[in-house]
């Protein structure tokens, strides 16, 4: 139980014999509802077979629903994103996870992301703006390139979400990059 | 002693106390170097006629150098914005620093800021660009609103500095505000 608990990241020995013991005092029924749980999370929830985002239905909710515009693909890295980027209310074309980012020296290349059915989908004509979305990071900024070049090709029209000043801070505690992010790609005053 | 040096932000009492004995086991030379310091300071920093940095030379070294674009402003709210920016080696236009923003509660309108200064410099006609670059806040907001409808009215353009995903970031630790901006700012792929 104990080894089992350890793989959950940010668990440690001593917190995995913490939950253990805690386990142990409970009520059977408790205890097997979480196993349930854990059963049913594996057994029920899959990928959405147009997204990739997680859902116990397919098409997933996103996808399924109407008032979703089907011609704005935002793509993102991990299922984790979606839900972060709906909280914002903002959005309402769908989605596509490609489940990681490019990594060459982890070995992760576009064969090991959800790229080609990315594409496939592109490929269609229905879309009218991919929204690439990867993390602004090395990696995930590299995995936009790619991903820029390939759509170009197939003559969709390629947006990345807008870099520049997080709303809320000051200009004297960030860093050098955002700040020249800023200047760069000054924009009209948005009224 | 103590009282002056409590003055300062972020010293209170006892650091003050602590500088204080400091200064008193310095020898007599260099703790006279330190009132000379703040008397030059006092005496030879003014603010720059032209964008009100801070200076010892009017106007200021940015102000003078043939290199900087006169025709591209970007308006700041204190001198160590102009500072920050600088580090960033990706602006060769000129500033303007309003020293301080539009707070009202706090009884600080146009009137307490340099913002007349500013748009006498854009009447002259030579301003093809003026860039807002006030805080990423509510009052930094509302000052480059009030200032852009200033300025629109002398037909000059303003952009403002862009709003977005700080580089470096992760979108899971991003705030509602900064993905909704992300979202509506998005960009093209800028190569």
């Amino acid at each position: 139980m104990v080894r089992e608990l350890s793989r959950l990241p940010g668990i440690g020995k001593r917190s995995a014999e913490r939950f253990t013991f805690a386990l142990l005092k409970q009520p059977a029924e408790e205890a097997l509802a979480l196993a349930d749980a854990i059963r049913d999370l594996k057994q029920k929830v899959r990928h959405c077979s147009r997204c990739f985002n997680v859902t116990e239905s397919d098409p997933c909710a996103i996808c399924a629903d109407p008032r979703r515009d089907q011609g704005v693909i935002l793509v993102v890295e991990q299922p984790g994103d979606v839900a972060t980027l709906e909280t914002t209310g903002s959005y309402h074309g769908v989605y596509h996870v490609l489940m990681g980012r490019l990594a060459p020296l982890e070995g992760l290349g576009p064969g090991e992301l959800n790229i080609q059915p990315l594409l496939d989908r592109v490929r269609g004509g229905q879309v009218r703006e991919v929204i690439l979305g990867t993390n602004p990071t090395l990696e995930g900024d590299g995995t936009a390139l790619y991903l820029a070049q390939s759509l170009e090709k197939m003559g969709a029209q390629v947006t990345r979400l807008a870099r520049g000043l997080p709303t809320g801070a000051s200009l004297d505690v960030l860093s050098k990059a955002v700040l020249a992010d800023a200047i760069h790609g000054r924009q009209g005053m948005g009224r």
